[in-house]
């Protein structure tokens, strides 16, 4: 085949993550994982709308079945976002015209901003996880890596400078520690995602018997649909409707419950945010000490497998730890956006909250890419102790760094 | 008294808060309290070896003593900080001159970053007590407002329209929730925040009864004092002596035990910034709030006292609202830094620690000042529920707002 | 066509803009973008080489050829580039494969970066483009709103509050004076946007007659080829062989050249983020306007298409100023990322450089779409002088503002 | 004499430096001389009234006197700022009793805001003087460098290995581009400091010989003061009073003229904290180089003057570079602050405008810090061409590496 659009199969505007080989998580990130997530909320309403007797349960089938087997226009959807500044809206018109007669009970009472937001949530969910089991691998060889080298002397360094001895062991030890760390809050912030359910103004009101209020940001309801008769476990359950649906709905996503809407209280992404800027600089640390310790004239270290030049035998780069600190310096100014659309005015901020989509995104990714590379980094580790005893200008006792090595392992 | 240099007396390049009207706690973060912090730590020191044994009770009371006693230059410190590049090092050398005989005693064995690192933690232990308090004030004041508004309607706006009809009482509890929400992790980053000791590479190697490493970086050690004779709390006392000083360390001061020295494993720094970009922008969203509800066409909301104009009795400026967004603008840049300060080379890095201080002093300022403009704000905001109903052009129910409420303010 | 994958065509991890509705130049940004500019530099170099005799003119037309005709496979490029970190590694492969015999010339005596940064500033220079024209219709619509209402009054308002009288005229020339800043700002950036051309280490070794020195980094030359004849222009030509290339290398492209290889003296990438940042929030401070004039209560302005909601005709949501101050709120932090990147080590820094690509690329994107957006917002903007009127609660003169306006409109 | 509160003749909330010990311009950008530009601005406007007619000659001398000779309270003044916000307020309330009989003509149709942006870009131009000075001694000790080592070979480096050979000469002449490329950025924007002048609301409204407009978040005018005779410059002149009024307001202060009010058109602090980035960033990288080259392994560079420990004769630490570094990690930040503030909503914005004022001071602190560490550090550079021969492990031609220096040291 040939071409003048080169890649043009991809769309011409598509981003695969040419200029960011430190990405991670494609498959969990990408557009197409974003819209999974968009229709698994859509379907997880109406699910849960049939589960209390809000719709019917056919209705609620049906749409799944429309959002598992249509085929939706990923390009379209981009562009046709535009208009109303978010993707959710062109989503649900076609949602509804694939579940056919039963279309009208598709998003009924949402606003476009329970969807997005339940769906970055799973996306971040779905993310998270091989990010904590590669944290995981990391932490056990760093674990290796301190044990086996406790006794292993080497320089410390600071300001540059060589200062008195240490061992590789506390390092590693160290290291561990962080990664430890940064695993502790993915997974607090990981199990803390919740659902996000509160109608147009975060009343819930179109969830009530009553007549759905319909949101006005929010894509019209069509037809409204006859009232089901109250399901089973509608039966004598007491409580405010709303509330029992937001229950039901986090729950058939396995999400956390809010206690309340959250479309303007935004504590997930800022604490998410939070999570991914401190594993960013946890990971960056290790690769930061990499760096120093695989220059040339030091040499304690090398990655086990080098990158960078098929053509020049001598040079080994350290690549893993390269990308790791590339992704290092991005993700904090990410998380800031994060932590400033806190301040979010009204029931529905004119940009706060459609500024957060992207930075989240790119820092489940850039730590999501960190967390690989790590993993491969620490598991290909070469030590170099002897140029350790020969860099070591200085003698010296190492003190309690066997007792700190010891007791960091104990910590999990 | 006249004077071409206005201000004079506070020195010539001594900064008040004259731009930063939105700071706060100047007693608990300006350089006084800092150089009481220090202080507080080298004191600490000394005790925590004279309680384990390696130090004389004399020597430890007669730099207590020097410490309470003695006029430390201020400003002379700040120049000589240049030259080491960090004010431990001439602090130390005072020290010691006024502790006289006692004086080799002090900072021995210790680096210049146990003694910043530990003094930081004093100073945001020290601010955060009065926050969390001014927190507790504003969700009490919010409790209140969102009890006694339960059913006062209003119009929600999104994305600066108005939606449906929403109550202000539900709006006070989501304010709530995020302050309560600020509160949680402010206490909890507080209530972790540890001591500093490590020694010149993070080994305590110097606290060994070896000889001890004098730490390169450190202030140096003068003449070596007699060894003296083991402590009653010494005698029997199992494992690692530097383990066993910094536990005592941590106790003197109040702070928790590091399970490893943290020189380059920057946790607490990065949770206590992410803590803050959080209490931050948990504010913000009050203050944004109030900021379009008390604009003149709007005039739904008015801070008690305004602000602003002695001449102009028409206008009333919401100025503690603009005062707590002002800062929300400032805090997440200056924790980025703090997060990008994780990735530190070596066992003391030749810019990221010291790229903290700052940053996380003003971080604390701006954080304390808005919750003390949050406390004023809430406790004196005037609710206007009649323009509420009169600028309400929608009609509509308010779905689940009460039975949110109600479940809203069950959470503390 | 059913599919389990929704968007599956575009590749699971491919990026298409679903989060970012405020993006543009989606065709000048894109990976297929990208790609294309890699190309051109490798053709641009090779062509150049041949205009001075260092290469065959049937090598540089080889090049080009299998540059224009070759299918490169992009979601592959983006898979290879992990390893050594940039996508011109495997490119290089590939394109000398496509080249045949006169493979052997491609990207003789370059290093990776050289191609990288050179496209780059291809990507920006074309981007940049359609942003100019963008930004000179939004002036040209301001202006039209100034001299139109020179004599509108409305209110001015200050911390929210009405203060004296000020003409919409006046505001408009205002947002036409800072728009047509960030047009004078980024047409220096794009006008100063240089080559890159360096070689391994910046010093140009590879491209003098002397056997080339392979760069570390950089791929293999593969077999030497034999040397050519000098050309024509190579006649006479006085100077240093490395300097002509450039320059002719620069010519070639349509870029600047530039006094010294820029490997790590980021200058222009500085200057662009900074360019950019500043047009964000030019255009940030037209939107936040719109967003408080169109607010329901004030309702002085309305965008000509509003967007948001198919079923609720009473709201019209101000969507376009909504994208560009969500823009807004991401430049600056992404910007700050490229400042950063200036304190980069070495001859190629380890993280520094590679953190620029993905921020520089978002924030061309975001800038474009925020130019599209208010280019969009101006032509169709809706004034009410009438709700100015009404609104007004305060008497005055407007002192000078028809003078001020008046000098505006001259500026250019 | 004996303290329990150390420090305290400075006020408990003073912020000397104490944790910043990488900040410059003390005398120029604190509190005191913010204080002497807020005066020498509201001297200015007197001046400039006194000069068109608009006020007698003898009120602006009883100004300027009561200005140059009163002793402001400036702890009282921080402490009075709060309640409006900002320091004019109360200024204005202590310089009008200063000036006795002619209070009234203090601050007269003035905001605020006139008097505050105007200080800080007095502030600001009077601390780029000595910044720009040093920068130009930081460029000519490189240039020494530069022409002294064009034949020292040393070895490039990439991705922290060895690549090909270089010069030390080639990387001098690439710091002294960065710097020469800072300098003329900074050059720029100081040249082009605007003063400011618009009234309440920018229309200068108050400034026209109808009765001035009392600006509402304005100091009160007090009484009205009898319109003076028409001064001798005023007779004959023509154009708008409020546009002349600028003009001379802004001759005063040798500061620039603006188009427009500025009040919401925030390109002057934009650019200025665009420049700023750059600069801590051009000396960033000449600072993170000297880390590298004088780690103790390498030692190919040493400061002249280490600092840190004067106890361990072994270590050199690098600490004029380290401080560098450290500014260079905070000002990028900061200046996204600034960035972000140019979407400032209204014609005075409710938090936008409060937070450029600190961290404007601190990125020009900053500055000046780097650019005087810079100083040292160029002047003092101590190079070990024996350690650059000895550690390069790889030969080969140095290519252009001195056409490219001699090039570069043409340019100024």
């Amino acid at each position: 085949m040939t071409s003048a659009d080169p890649g043009a199969s991809a769309g011409p505007g598509a981003d695969l993550g040419l200029l960011s080989p430190m990405r991670g998580a494609a498959g969990e990130t990408g557009d197409a994982a974003v819209l999974r997530a968009l229709l698994d909320a859509e379907v997880a309403l109406v699910r849960a709308q049939a589960a209390i007797g809000a719709a019917p349960r056919e209705a609620a089938e049906a749409v799944a079945g429309a959002a598992r087997e249509a085929a939706f226009d990923l390009p379209g959807l981009v562009t046709r976002a535009r208009s109303g500044g978010n993707p959710v809206i062109p989503l649900v018109e076609d949602l509804r015209a694939a579940a056919g007669p039963h279309g009208a009970y598709v998003h009924r009472g949402a606003t476009s901003q329970d969807i997005m937001d339940t769906a970055l949530m799973l996306v971040a969910h779905r993310t998270l996880g091989p990010v904590l089991a590669d944290l995981g691998r990391v932490a056990g060889d760093l674990a290796g890596l301190a044990a086996a080298h406790r006794d292993t002397v080497m320089a410390a360094r600071t300001l540059t400078q060589q200062a008195v001895p240490t061992t590789f062991g506390l390092k590693a030890a160290g290291w561990r520690k962080l990664v430890l760390d940064a695993r502790d809050r993915l997974r607090a912030a990981r199990d803390s995602l919740p659902a996000q359910l509160g109608g147009a103004a975060g009343t819930l009101a179109a969830f009530h018997p009553e007549p759905p209020e319909p949101g006005p940001d929010v894509v019209g309801l069509g037809e409204a649909p006859e009232r089901p008769e109250p399901g089973p476990d509608e039966v004598g359950a007491g409580g405010d409707p709303g509330l029992r649906l937001v229950a039901r709905f986090a729950a058939e996503l396995g999400l956390a419950e809010p206690v309340l809407p959250w479309h303007v209280l935004r504590t997930p992404v800022a604490d998410l945010g939070g999570a991914l800027a401190f594993a960013s600089g946890a990971l960056g640390k290790v690769a930061a000490d990499v760096l120093v310790l695989s220059r040339t004239e030091v040499g304690e270290l090398s990655e086990g497998v080098g990158g960078g030049s098929s053509s020049m035998p001598h040079k080994r780069n350290p690549v893993r730890a390269t990308m790791i600190a590339a992704a290092a310096r991005q993700v904090p100014a990410l998380a800031a956006v994060l932590y400033a659309a806190l301040a979010a005015e009204d029931e529905r901020p004119s940009g706060a909250w459609h500024a957060e989509w992207q930075p989240l995104r790119e820092c489940l990714r850039l730590v999501a890419g960190a967390a690989r590379d790590a993993a491969e980094l620490a598991g290909g580790l070469r030590v170099h102790p002897e140029r350790m005893r020969a860099n070591l200008t200085l003698s010296g006792s190492t003190g309690s760094a066997r007792a700190l090595v010891e007791r960091a392992l104990k910590e999990d």
